[in-house]
């Protein structure tokens, strides 16, 4: 059973699978393609639903960011020990979620400007995260799927909005952490040669 | 251990979870208030995490629908019978949510025509959601969370767009399925009595 991540030469929603699967040292292959480039428009084709980010796990497809973040959590133990952790952990992801549409809306959209994001949005929502966050992971001492896409997220602020995250010492925390699990520091060195900042689609 | 649904008058995203609970027999609370409300505003203060849909059960309070429903998943048995079935199910959960933002973006941002949403987006969507329907239920002949929100999203659909499933034969026999069934049946003909159509914030 081979995994392959099919998705677009950018950061955007694949990278939370990215860093799960890198972290843990799960062999894949990182398929990536020009945005809505030629490749794209004929492997899309050849998809049964036609969308990325999509996982191909041997003979199984599966799309949807949160289906196949949950896919691995389930496969590689990383879903917390019970059903309240689970619960717990799905609590972060949703918030997570509001983050990065309200990001969307304000980045691709244009609904909001760069300075209310900033300034009323970005620290909102930051303040939520943080109240979830009581222990060194979403859920204790062990990691799990919230932790990867929490993760992104606040590197995400921290690129676009320099010095956000320093009113919330656990979240500065949790970043600190995360940049530090030896395979994605070095996935992050890479990743910085190769990408300068953010970039997202 | 009682269990308390706390949401406004309305169906919004309330409506999955009261479905679930209703169709399964457990016993609940369902806790109703005014729209942004005196009430809610008082509550919201009571609240750890001071947002709506809110689930209690014992001590524990769950934000989030998709937490909500994963957790009501999991406890009773709603979630499919191994990895493969609970991605998909997730998949189908996500595209379903896919349409609500569709539908949040025409309906409460103006951000698109009633008659392009009728006739380019929302046929659009029920296309992917009934190649992603392929047998009874979303996983086989049991049913799961996504049916509920499946089943929703669809008589939504039904009721703004009428005709709209007409296309989709898979779908139209889903909604029929999940009209038909007693306890379902019982409360759409209450809530059809109380709440004139589609009512949501």
């Amino acid at each position: 059973m081979t995994i392959t991540l099919h998705y677009f030469d950018v950061r955007g929603l694949g990278e939370y699978i990215r860093l799960l699967l890198i972290d843990q040292g799960i062999p894949f292959t990182d398929h990536r393609f020009e945005v809505f480039g030629e490749e794209w428009e004929k492997l899309k084709k050849t998809m049964a639903f036609g969308q990325v980010p999509c996982l191909t796990d041997g003979n199984e497809e599966y799309v949807q960011t949160g289906a196949i973040m949950r896919y691995l959590g389930r496969k590689y133990d990383l879903y917390g020990s019970n059903i309240s952790e689970a619960a717990y952990i799905d609590m972060v992801f949703e918030c997570v979620r509001d983050l990065r549409m309200k990001y969307a809306r304000y980045i691709y959209y244009s609904e909001e400007t760069k300075e209310n994001y900033d300034n009323v949005t970005l620290p909102g929502i930051l303040e939520n995260l943080s109240k979830l966050l009581k222990t060194k992971f979403v859920v204790g001492d062990k990691i799990s799927i919230a932790d990867y896409v929490l993760f992104e997220e606040l590197d995400v602020a921290n690129t676009t909005a320099p010095g956000s995250l320093n009113k919330f010492e656990n979240l500065k925390q949790l970043h600190a952490n995360m940049s530090a699990r030896p395979n994605i520091k070095k996935y992050l060195s890479t990743r910085s040669a190769r990408i300068n900042g953010v970039d997202r689609q």
